[in-house]
Order: C-alpha cells, then sequence, then structure tokens
C-alpha cells in the first residue's frame, strides 16, 4: 500500500484528474501486449519534463518503483508493473517539439505516435526510418526504450542508428541532456547506452531523431511459393546478387490463413510462404532491380508474382503483413511473440527447429520473418485459460531461443528482453556480463527503481 | 622506473623480442600525429587475445598504465603515454580472421589497416563504409577507437553503426565478448558504449563489422568558387534538392594552395573554395542527380564544373581532396587539427567566426569540411619551435570550439577528445554528466589504468 503523503505529492505535482489510484481504473495498466500482467499501485499522467522529473524524484524519495508506459503496446512485458509502484504515463507529452528539416531531425516527445510523425514528415519529402508493425500504435518512446526495428530496418538501421540526442529524467529525479544536434558526441555515447535499455536507466522526455528523405520511387514484388524454403532461397539470391532491398518479408501458411480467416485480403488458403520484396531509390533504377526480383522468384517456380508500382498497388501488396498480428490476436486468445533473430545463413536450420518444436510441443506458430536480416517472428498461439497449453508455448519458445543463441543468433531483435526473456539472457551472456550490465545500471539507477525486475535477471547482480 | 620484475614477466609473455625498452628504441613511441607527447616505459608488442590479456592482467597487478596503439595517426593525443606505463603495440593483430560475405560481415583484428580491408573487400563486391582520410594508414581497431568518420560517413553513418560485436580485454586483464553477429542485442548496448570510448575502457582484439555491398556506380563533380559561401550555398541547395549524396567536401584557398605547393594536381591557385560532390548507386539514376548537382553549382556562377563518371576520372577529381592533410603537414611543421562540428545550417556563421579567429590570432587555417553534415576540419598550421605561435594556435582553436558549443555543435566530429580536448569537454557537458561518465569508466577501469588522462578531465571526477 501506498503511503498516503506520497499520494498526496503525486496529486501536487500532476493535478488530481492526472492521478488514478482506485482499483477499477488503475486495472487496464496491469497488461500490455504480452503475455506478463502486474497491477501498479496508481498511474499518473504528468504533462512536462519537470512534472515528470517532480514525480521520479518524490519515487526516489520513497523508494518506489516507477515504470514508464506509453501505449502499451510492448510485447515482453515490458511497460508491467512487476513489483507495483507508479506508472507514468506519458500520453500528454504527446508533442513534435522542432522539425527542423533544413538539419534533417525532429525533436519530438515520447508519446508522439510513430506514424503520425511519418504522416506529418511525409508531405516535406521526409521520414524517420524505424517503422515497426506496432507503428499505428506505438510512439516513439516506446520505440526508442526498446531499439524498435521494422521493415525497412533491413536497409537503413535500428532505432539506434537514427537517434542523436535525448533529454532523460534519471532515476533521481535530475534532468540531463544526452548527445546533441550533430552525429557524432565526445566521450562515452551514453545516448547509445540508454536506447534499448527499456526504461531501466530512467525517462526520455525529449528524443532528437535523424530524419532522412523519402526516397523518390518504390516498388513491391509479391511472390507465393509452395514451400518455405523456396521462398528463403530467393531471398539468399536477392541478396547476393547485390540488392539492398528495403524490406524482405516472409510470411508462412498459418500466418496467410490467420490473415485470410479475419482481414480477407485475397491471398490462395493453400500456398506454404509469401515473400515481400520492397525496393526503393530512384525513379529510373528501380524498374531494373524489381524485375531482378521478380525474375529470381519465378526462376525457383513461385507460384505467383505480382509487381506493384503505385502507392495504391503497393499498399495493396503490403496490407496482408501489416495485419499479420492483429490477425494472430483475432483467431487466437493468447500468443507468444518469440522474436530470435539469427546470422541470415542460418535460417534454413533454424526454421527446422521451429517446424520440430511447433510438432514436439504441439503449440501451432504463426511464422513472420524479417528474412533479410535474420530476424524471426514465431508466434506461438496458445490459450490463455489453458496453463498446460501455456506451459507448452513457454518451452517451445525456450528452444527456438536455445536454438537462435547456438548458431549466433540472439533472443531478440527488436521486442526487448522485457520481464518474459530475462530468464533467457543467460544464453546469451556470461555471468560476468551480466554483472558489468547490472554495475551499469547502478551507476544511473543506485536503488533499482527505474523499471525493476526487467532485462537484466536479478541472481546475476550478485555474481562476479 | 618499472619494477624490474614486471619487465621480466611482460617478456615472459610476449617474448624478447617483442619488448622495447630502451630509451633509444621507445622515443619513437612518444609520438602521435597530434600536437601532444608523453615517453612510455615500455613497448610490448602482443601477437594474440590471449597475450594482450596477459599483459593487462599484468599492468592491473603492477598498478602500471597501458595504452592501446595502432598505427599511431591518432590526432587528438589518444595514442600517447600521458603518464608513462606500457604501450601495447597491436601491429602483429592484423589479420581478417573470418570474411562472411553471405552474412554481410567480417571479423577483423585491430591491426588490420582500413584501406586494406576495402581492397580485400571490394573484389567482392562489398565495403566497409566508414573510411577515414587516413585510411592508407590508420587502422580498424583506431577507427573503432575513435568512432571514426570520413566522407561517406554522411550517406551510411559514422564507425558505431558499422560494427556489432567486440572481443574486448578488459583492464582487469579478461576477456570479454560484447554484441553478437546480428544486428541488435538484447540488455545494454555495450558495444555502442565501447566504440568511441578512445582506449578508456579496455583493448578491443577482434571486431565484427557490417559489410555493405559497393554501390553499382558512382559519379564525381567537381566545383570551384570565388566564394567559401557560395559552396556552403551549393551543399545547402543540394540538400533540400532531396539528393543524398555519398560525400559533400569543400577545402578553402589555404588549402587548395597548400595542395598545389606540395603535390600538384591542377587546382588554380587564386581560387577560393572547391566543392567535390560524390553521388552513388544505380547506373541509370545518377546521371540525372549528378548533372541535378552541376546545374546547381553552374547557377551559383561556379567558375568550372567537372564531373567523373570513370572511376579513373573520379580517383583524379578526389586526388586533391585525398592529398588535403598531407599537404598541411607538409607545409607547416606543425598544425593542430580542430574537428569541430556544428548543425549544417549554422556553417555560414561559424565560417565567418573562423575567419575572424584566423585574423584575430594571426594564424593560418586551413579549412577542409565534410560539409554535408557539418564536420569541419580546421586545420591550424604553427611553428612547433615557437611557444607563442602555438599559444596562439590554441588560442584560435578554443574560439572556433566555443563557437560550436554555442550554436549547438560539438568538440569533436570524428578525431576523438584524446588529451588535447579534455580541457573543452565542459563546454558541451554540466560537472553531473561529466561525473556521470567517470562513474561508468570505473565500473570497467576501476584503477584508472586504461589509457589514463583521455577523454574524461580529471577534475570532474569528484565533482556530483
Amino acid at each position: 500500500m501506498l503511503d498516503r503523503r506520497f499520494l498526496r505529492s503525486l496529486t501536487k505535482v500532476v493535478g488530481r484528474p492526472n492521478v488514478l489510484a482506485e482499483p477499477a481504473d488503475i486495472v487496464l495498466y496491469s497488461y500490455d501486449s504480452s503475455s506478463a500482467t502486474g497491477r501498479p499501485d496508481v498511474v499518473v499522467f504528468p504533462a512536462s519534463t519537470e512534472e515528470v522529473s517532480r514525480v521520479v524524484a518524490l519515487c526516489a524519495q520513497h523508494r518506489v518503483p516507477f515504470i514508464a508506459r506509453g501505449a502499451g503496446t510492448n510485447l515482453s512485458g515490458g511497460s508491467i508493473a512487476v513489483r507495483g509502484g507508479v506508472i507514468v504515463e506519458l500520453s500528454r507529452l504527446n508533442k513534435v517539439l522542432e522539425l527542423d528539416l533544413a538539419n534533417q531531425r525532429a525533436v519530438v516527445q515520447p508519446a508522439v505516435v510513430n506514424l503520425e510523425l511519418q504522416n506529418l514528415l511525409a508531405p516535406h519529402g521526409f521520414q524517420f526510418c524505424p517503422d515497426p508493425a506496432s507503428q499505428k500504435a506505438s510512439t516513439i518512446g516506446g520505440n526508442v526504450a526498446e531499439n524498435a526495428g521494422g521493415p525497412h530496418c533491413l536497409k537503413y538501421g535500428v532505432t539506434t542508428n537514427h537517434v542523436i540526442g535525448l533529454t532523460v529524467v534519471m532515476p533521481s529525479g535530475e534532468v540531463r541532456r544526452f548527445g546533441s544536434g550533430v552525429l557524432d558526441t565526445p566521450g562515452y555515447d551514453l545516448v547509445g547506452l540508454f536506447v534499448g535499455s527499456e526504461g531501466t536507466l530512467g525517462i526520455a522526455t525529449e528524443m532528437v531523431l535523424k530524419l532522412r528523405p523519402l526516397p523518390e520511387a518504390a516498388q513491391v514484388v509479391l511472390a507465393l511459393f509452395d514451400t518455405l524454403e523456396a521462398a528463403g532461397e530467393a531471398v539468399s539470391q536477392i541478396i547476393a546478387a547485390g540488392i539492398v532491398a528495403t524490406a524482405l518479408e516472409i510470411m508462412d501458411r498459418n500466418t496467410i490463413r490467420a490473415v485470410e480467416v479475419s482481414f480477407p485480403t485475397g491471398l490462395p488458403m493453400d500456398v506454404e510462404a509469401m515473400l515481400l520484396i520492397e525496393i526503393d531509390g530512384l525513379a529510373e533504377a528501380i524498374d531494373r532491380q524489381a524485375a531482378r526480383c521478380a525474375e529470381i522468384c519465378r526462376t525457383l517456380h513461385a507460384r505467383s508474382v505480382e509487381v506493384g508500382k503505385t502507392q495504391e498497388e503497393r499498399t495493396k501488396l503490403w496490407l496482408a503483413r501489416r495485419s499479420a498480428f492483429g490477425a494472430h490476436a483475432r483467431i487466437s486468445p493468447a500468443m507468444l511473440v518469440n522474436d530470435a533473430t539469427v546470422p541470415r545463413t542460418r535460417l534454413p536450420e533454424v526454421l527446422r527447429g521451429i517446424q520440430e518444436a511447433e510438432r514436439k510441443h504441439r503449440v501451432e506458430i504463426g511464422k513472420v520473418f524479417h528474412a533479410g536480416d535474420g530476424n524471426l517472428h514465431s508466434n506461438i498461439l496458445y490459450d490463455r485459460n489453458d496453463p498446460e497449453a501455456f506451459h507448452r508455448a513457454e518451452e517451445a519458445s525456450r528452444e527456438i531461443f536455445e536454438l537462435a543463441a547456438r548458431v549466433g543468433g540472439t533472443i531478440t531483435g527488436e521486442h526487448g528482453v522485457g520481464v518474459e526473456k530475462t530468464k533467457h539472457m543467460h544464453l546469451l551472456y556470461s555471468p560476468q556480463d551480466l554483472h558489468a550490465m547490472w554495475q551499469v545500471k547502478r551507476v544511473f539507477d543506485p536503488l533499482n527503481l527505474a523499471n525493476p525486475g526487467k532485462v537484466l535477471p536479478e541472481e546475476a547482480e550478485a555474481s562476479q
């Protein structure tokens, strides 16, 4: 139970309408888009860096955990209050503070939604490259916390490559500025350290983003295959041809069916794999590259190959891919999202391993891959009301992580460790490595109040 | 003076021929390419990660500073033993350990020379994007330590965007692996923290690099202008036209003269500015972009505009730019390299400030700019034998740094802080920011033995 004085102090900072403390109100903040749950004691809605700073300082003073939260689309439990405490809901910090197009950068608050930023930039001919599948809902703050990826990150790099400065409320409540308005800053790269730290080092309240001109033109090639292997082979051949695609996305039959049942797009239900290729660049150049991709797919006996050139045609071809997560969520009461990532050439054997885990643990796995960079999304469907089914899903997920680690990959390409994967961190890191991360954490958060229970396994702190 | 037992132990690790301890031998290692000097007590040449680890463990045991050194091209004193100790000269660690082209990565040892790696990759159609001007001599280890830039980093990003894994000998002598073979790894980004830390957190002995296909074609446009402002305006207009050039380089008259005196390339000596533009991409597309750049330059009354299409023509146009540093070094006994970086739109006022500093402090400044990303190189020439001249050079440099900081820029775009710029770190960071960096340093290097006296000002450790 929270101290009454603490609650009064919080109310004084953000105002009464911006505090939720009644159980009926805060239950909504006990979930995110993962399988994890946990009830906070209170939810506050600060309106400025200064209010966030005062809220966090109060948490430090009263030794209460705090958890930053945006749209709650987190897929690894990162925004869950696993030890109670204060949810710092950032939705009122939703402004684009500066659009400095001449210097190709924007300064935004954390609750700006990714797609809203893109829509604001597009008429000026610019984009913010990271485009997570959740971009309609997920916020830039969450993208930064998770170091989000997305289809276009194959060509342009993940979020950390596009953030050059941050204003951060440290766990003491102090406000710090990391990085600057230019690309490289002297001293240790604390912006790089902060991006992807999943809210465990503080709360970013302003971010300076790199922008990039929109490509002049783009084309999409969509090919359907009768085996998953053929789709994978097409990806290898496209890359070997020296083509730097903006996206190379594969969906398996389970996913295609889920999409067609939920949001019909006209794909045949008996096809084994869909490969979506996007090429961007200058108008006169991409014709030849798209044609070459289509030719590779045909040579590999694709059942059909379609090329989309206009915005309308491209949007239509992207539709099934963009609907994949929503479709899975619709046909299954719950799913465990496994985003293991492996060196691209190890994809075939990892694919076989995933299919084996599917059979062995009697789970259905929807496979949606950012195939170009080896980032697999295995959506392991289970019934939330059946504990035994959840156990089997967890076992299948563990086996996929172990396999990924064994072939030189990692346990998360973009969704973060959160609370769901802390137990798998030992697959990648020695006790000494994890201890070093704990030491870094303690530099910034000596009391372990910033999103505790996430990223780093507790037991690793003691080992040395 | 070094303990005899310590020296014997070092000799046992690397073998007698790989230890230099005679004053006449080690004097060569008292300099790098900056104005800083400092004499080490001993220089060792280890041949493996294990030998580096044992050398560093001995340093920890005997409380002796150690300084990693590669080709010694450092421009900020980063490889100077300012407090004596052991120079760990890495030149025997010069192998490319793995070329995994299918996964677009290479694993290399630190003493691999940047250009040698490029020459090895080019026949396979690949490149390592960072291309510092020193690439003929500078090593990948140094590029990683300094987070090096280079002309092509405008389009592709600085070194930290191209390193995905590291094997590091920690200041305790322990060997750690950071990152992995894939693009994003869970937990704190210790690779990002290490890149650019200038040897103050440990010694990297293996680095996993991202490779990128070479562009299919490239064109270079070289324009000569009668004012520096017109060249700057051309850069602004090219960027505003949405053209993502691979390089946008400006040289001023002082630099052109230095080049023509030292390595004549045929440039007229009375011109005020040279602008070099490189465009890469697909053959049919870059024609139009290069033509558009040439047209912008002509509209701005360029005295001449040349376009190079073949490899030979391009190399010829790059020649003067690539010779700039060597030329300055040749005409002046010494120079102070100031690589302040500013938001691109602030270039005109900063240019005026640099010219003012030049007059006020009676120094000659050669200006070579990566203009596209606001990275200025002011080579401040002075006479090493005239202390008063050095003082004036330092004053001019300080004024340029202050101006850069004032307009939202930084004190180094790529050459590092080293020993020369620690005194300017307060222009960018508060005592609290610097204290946080010191705390991070102490996590990895509690005894302050890894390249002490660099990057972080000593006095900042105490402040909180």
